[in-house]
């Protein structure tokens, strides 16, 4: 498999790909998510079921043009039971991923981690982030922006692992990770520098495997070869790092939403670690930025 | 006074002062820190005093065109020396601010804290980066990232109200400021998001003047008006934020690297809260991101 540079390199995979997934909508009412699902249909790349009030979904796909009857729905009363019926779906193999609709998203994931129902798989869930920033040439992803506010070493572990495997679907064996933080030695005033150093070694030692950890390691060494030249950063990521992660969930957040806001990327989100991907695009994300959410994780289904 | 938009702007603002601003150049043998200074000196914006080993300030100069005889050099034989000499300087009313040359910002900060020939102000003194994002049509300051690594509620007042004097001397006279997290919610679990409401709410209350604060915001609340809209956004803050106010050193260290980095903004960096502003650009800071802070600091002399 070649490795996936762009969204545009990944749709071409997923278009490929024999069997088409099964996603499973849960309150599908919301106009831009049946946007990227219909557009991820027409590509092959999905077959859509729709979960959610009927009449609600009826309208919104007559908003864009489709009728009902072209869908399998199941009709559910309220948001809660939209989403134990999307993730019920997954559970049982009647679909082999998720997407959140116009239901919050901790309806969803109550869901999820519901001990009879859920999706739950004794790993850590994070949030991935895939960034496609333009003229780099490469997907970037970060983690964790959205789901573990204030994740300890071993949770550090675990998200590094999710953003991981997800590369590896991607086609990238080894991706090269960047622990941030603002500088690149060791503080022990900081403990973000001390578990990023951590991180790092524990890579080094085996203890992290399909990765290459470099930490602490601040944006500019760790996505600008040139400036880990000029500061002579002895380490395995020069610039080229794959996946950033961030010692907090506002760290995260800032640094993907200035990506995203203020550097022109394009965007999927998705939540790792659990059974299937679950798509949990904010209300905030366009058609497009859920279809790509679709793609990264139709494509991490593998 | 016309609102800055722009480093060309304050460059012409700096061009119309009458009186040049003197600029004490610590350890002044760098040449991308004498590029920029010598920029500034061309323009009438700065009169340059050089201190540091004559010998290599000499060289320096050399290679850039200039001949030792042109300046007014301060000879030292070492790095401490330069960094107390250059502060000195300030503190005797013979120079008006400061700029660190080839010396470790360390050295240069010891000298500034110093009880006796220091430049200390009983304010806090934090890190303000002035970036310019292409398109935005507005400077945006971002802080604190360089100096401050865990501000309390009272350090992030500080913060605020530093940067606000800033961007006064910019002619807005109340700037926007949007204390950043991941959400815009208080969350008790939080305490970021504490800290933000209380900041807005001392606001509120005329405890931090000169400024409107917003918080807790997410960065594309705060940045892009479209978002705000779209969340239904409640606050004095629409997607038009001058000031952006981080939670811990890492984040905003993150922030303004990827605006940097992968935005391609220009930027300034300059310590403010002492009795002047010292310039303080990494190594890895290019001529012009070293003559943008020389800019900055200059026009907030006022």
């Amino acid at each position: 498999m070649l490795r996936i540079q762009s969204f545009d390199d990944l749709r071409k995979c997923c278009e490929k790909m024999i069997v088409k997934s099964r996603l499973a909508v849960a309150a599908a009412d919301d106009e831009h998510t049946l946007e990227a699902v219909l557009k991820a249909q027409k590509l092959e790349i999905v077959t859509p079921i729709l979960v959610g009030d009927s009449a609600r979904i009826k309208t919104a796909l007559a908003n864009l043009g489709f009728s009902l009857n072209d869908f399998v729905v199941y009709h559910t009363s309220d948001n809660i039971e939209a989403a134990r019926v999307a993730v019920s779906l997954v559970r049982d193999g009647k679909a082999d991923f998720l997407m959140k609709g116009s239901c919050p998203t901790r309806d969803l994931l109550r869901a999820v981690v519901d001990n009879e129902i859920g999706l739950s798989d004794k790993r850590l869930m994070s949030h991935c982030t895939i960034l496609e920033i333009p003229g780099l040439g490469r997907l970037i992803g970060v983690s964790d922006g959205g789901m573990v506010p204030y994740p300890d070493l071993m949770e550090k572990k675990a998200i590094i692992e999710n953003a991981a495997a997800v590369f590896h679907t991607f086609g990238n064996d080894n991706p090269k990770v960047g622990v941030l933080t603002s500088i690149e030695v060791v503080n022990p005033k900081m403990p973000e520098t001390v578990e990023a150093a951590k991180l790092a070694e524990m890579n080094a030692q085996g203890e992290i495997k399909g990765c290459i950890v470099a930490g602490p390691i601040s944006y500019d060494v760790a996505m600008d070869p040139e400036t880990a030249r000029y500061k002579g950063y002895d380490g395995p990521v020069q610039g080229d790092a794959d996946i950033l992660i961030t010692h907090d969930i506002h760290a995260g957040n800032i640094l993907v939403k200035a990506l995203y806001c203020s550097a022109n990327s394009k965007l999927a989100g998705f939540i790792v670690g659990a059974k299937a991907p679950i798509v949990v695009s904010s209300r905030g994300a366009s058609a497009e930025d859920k279809f790509n959410s679709i793609l990264a994780s139709a494509a991490s289904l593998g």
